[in-house]
């Protein structure tokens, strides 16, 4: 049963389209229901969001078994140690995972694609693999929740709508993560069960914020007119892992497949999209990103560059990190604490962690967070010499953003330029539906093609902000942002900081993340 | 003074050009051979190219005093180690490359600018810095060959013909060559002094291969209507390599910096240009590539990719190769024998080296030569969904190939698909000027983004040749370039092959091809 504010918004959202789609829309949605063994379904009705906006934790747990829980603690790293061990068997793991996103859906409606008996399939055939070589299948053996949570694989197979099966291999990423030994289960926009998708969508309606129900879980970027057609999503994987307290990775073009994942704007290549995995640790970031590269994908996607892991690159920076734990000074990142046009929401002290307490410059180039040019509207037909005139511009673009990182290593004291950019990932926490106006902070780094980290830090909470009245505004959306802020409606929202690297520094990124995020747990405890 | 066939030819160049720009090319033309020293321009009559075909080796010797001579048959790996150690010093290697150029453009019009004292007071520097400090500059001290022979320089800074001295730093692979402690003295297509340029050029007319003066250095790509916009140069960097018989690395994009580099297409990036060095040997083509890679010029120019050289390819192959001398099975290359739509000039036995006697199959996909969908005429200006379209058409075409070359691992026996396929440049020796029709041994590479590096092997002689007068054509263009042999003008034209390897393969190889002209050294001895 849907909640009835799902229900609502649900019915809201179907106001303008014809009785047609509404039939076909109302026919997957409960076919997505229907997909849910009987079990798993919640006869009982569900509280409305006012009253019950966090359904996480406690909550959730009351629906599941004491293993089921037990496994839902774990993070990919342990789950993939006891799955490769034999400890727990891949089936279990991947009922405990369908058992959760089941509750889930029935509560945030996260779902777009089920397929537990498919899985179920799978992991028999991991545990039946081990068992007779007594070895693990590859290095994500049994791990599940690992297969989801990549923005472009919605609306993959759109053509094949009856056809769930044929789901199940979509594309290159997901295939190889199943040599990997990973089992696929459902399709979502988001990696965990209790994250959730886009917000409007005309089959399952609207997608909430499980921490807290009244907001979204990943808001829809840009304005009502503009289609940003350069990018199937400005706010990539970043903005969806902050909003839901978890760690996401965007990664620089070509270090991830991305063969035959959804893209509607399939061989503009000005800015290629890419998918990016969230999880809920950079532990596990880190063992999905190395098993992808462990299986060569570069040997079955063009697009894929011929980068394994570096472990020397990990290394290098693990003794930069051990040094600069006894001379701070050797490490150092830049804050860029707004882009000069909209300011977050009542800025936190949370933002000022400084792993090195070295250099707090700003390294936000004036005005970066708009680049006009990069958004092109559809009732443009762009030519040829546009778009390669388009081209030399981000080039250019990047090329000055390359001198401004090159040239503040006269600052930092290290010899280097700084190591990383802490800076915000939206102007707000998980935001009200319908209020995300701003996609500057992360649609700067998609132009730069630069690795960016998204790590948790805290959530909004009604004590911690206030909000300045007398605010100097730095836009007309800055103005509008702020006006938007509502103490009761963000109380606990999961806000999150993004660290940034230079283009292709993911293993560094990752390394320094993992760093940070330890350092920002010992502070926040 | 110049030869009476290329002032010949020149003047043919200008038959349809206005009188206005007739005088402003040959004020250039002048200005070029009046920036070559007095004593070293050449006063008494040249023989015509019927009679002298050949001026290298003893001839253009007979110029030179015998230090420079020394200096000359030296490669860049001795003439470095000796700069660096400074046994020879940089001002005299500098004069002796200097020297030579000039001679050689009195014979064939290689040149396009010279700045011989700009170069001659960096060689100063760099000698000054040697003795003050006793390190050399950097891995190219006082290397100077290496400065030449990049396509794409041709052109550049042509708004600024009069600045001289602006075309010494001109884009940034030139100054990360200099930073690397090498000397700029002149701009050419070709990398040697006795190598030349682009064939049709209003300014300096036809430039001639100095093997055979009678052919061209380069074929001019392509046929007389067509414009080949989505490449600047298909034959790109092998063709003319091979026709001058040296060797050449075609990289794949993003492994060398290119920006500031002569682009008429900036902006498209549906096939990006690359800039390949050529030289007279492996070593020094590879000491070239590490020295670049040695400036990470990935920080300074947006389109590098974050790749330095890896001595763990190196070393890995430098052990298979090491390991095939016992078992030639453990190695095993393709032969593309033609692409079945032009089979090259009399199919010589030379072509059939294969470094490890293993697997000589076929790989050629059919057709592969001919991709209609990349060649853009100019009088069609493309929209965006036409680039998007073709760009996935050339995905597509990637794949098709990259699943093409996999699955061949059925075949080798070594679990591993072919290591690298052996195949012509194009389907004759250094060309008759006009003749060049057939580019596509080398525009599939580029559309592939692979890896090429070619290596001469021979020079077409008279006996060698049979023509088959009773072969099946494999179309139209096979037949009118098998009915342009001729024997006399094509003797001694330079001969060789490339070998392939996938995308970003650039240490694997330039390890295979030190080892296959090894072999080869040793087969042809």
């Amino acid at each position: 049963m849907l909640s009835g504010q799902v229900l609502h918004c649900y019915l809201l959202l179907h106001g303008r389209l014809s009785s047609h789609v509404i039939t076909v829309a109302e026919a997957k949605r409960l076919a997505i229901l229907g997909a849910i063994p009987e079990k798993w379904q919640i006869r009982e009705r569900i509280l409305p969001a006012v009253e019950l906006p966090d359904i996480t934790g406690n909550y959730i747990q009351g629906f599941l078994i004491p293993n089921e829980i037990e496994i839902m603690k774990a993070d990919a790293v342990p789950i993939t140690k006891q799955t490769a061990s034999g400890n727990w068997s891949a089936v279990e793991v991947t009922e405990a995972f369908c058992h959760r996103a089941a509750i889930a859906h029935q509560h945030v409606n996260c779902l777009h694609e089920v397929f537990f008996e498919d899985a179920m399939q799978v992991a028999k055939e991991l545990d039946a693999y081990l068992s007779a070589t007594g070895k693990p299948m590859g290095p994500l053996h049994g791990g599940i929740e690992t297969t989801m949570g990549y923005v472009g694989w919605v609306g993959t197979f759109e053509d094949k709508k009856d056809d769930l099966r044929a789901k199940v291999i979509e594309g290159k990423l997901v295939r190889e993560l199943r040599r990997a030994g990973a089992t696929v289960f459902c399709k979502t926009s988001v990696p965990l069960t209790l994250m959730a998708g886009e917000t409007a969508n005309n089959i399952i309606g609207y997608t909430w914020n499980p921490k807290t129900r009244r907001l979204s879980s990943r808001g829809s970027p840009g304005g009502e007119g503009a289609r940003i057609a350069l990018r199937g999503s400005p706010a990539g994987i970043r903005v969806p892992a902050a909003f839901n307290g978890i760690f996401g990775l965007h990664l620089s073009a070509g270090r991830m497949p991305y063969e035959g994942a959804a893209n509607s704007i399939d061989g503009q290549n000005t800015i290629l999209s890419v998918v990016g995995p969230m999880r809920t640790s950079i532990g596990s970031l880190k063992l999905l990103f190395k098993a992808i590269l462990s299986q060569e994908p570069w040997f079955h996607d063009p697009l894929v560059l011929v980068m394994p892991w570096s472990d020397d690159i990990e290394m290098q920076t693990q003794r930069l990190i051990k040094a600069s734990v006894k001379d701070p000074s050797l490490l150092t990142f830049a804050i860029m604490r707004h882009d000069s046009v909209v300011q977050p929401h009542s800025p936190d002290k949370a933002y000022n962690i400084d792993g090195g307490d070295g250099l707090t410059g700003q390294i936000a180039l004036s005005g970066e967070g708009t680049i006009p040019q990069c958004f092109i509207q559809t009732d443009k037909h762009w030519k040829a010499r546009d778009i390669a005139a388009l081209n030399v511009q981000k080039r250019l673009y990047q090329k000055m953003y390359m001198e401004y990182w090159n040239k503040n290593d006269r600052l930092t004291g290290t010899g280097r330029p700084v190591d990383a950019i802490i800076c915000p990932v939206a102007p707000h926490a998980a935001v009200i539906p319908r209020r995300y106006r701003h996609v500057g902070y992360t649609s700067f780094v998609n132009v730069l093609d630069y690795t960016s980290a998204v790590i948790p830090v805290t959530n909004a909470g009604k004590a911690m902000c206030r909000i300045d009245t007398h605010m100097n505004y730095l836009s007309e959306t800055h103005e509008q942002v702020q006006s938007e802020y509502d103490a009761e409606i963000y109380h606990g929202a999961p806000v999150g900081i993004q660290l940034i690297g230079r283009r292709l520094e993911e293993e560094m990124i990752l390394t320094l993340a993992e760093f940070i995020s330890r350092e920002l747990e010992n502070v926040l405890k």
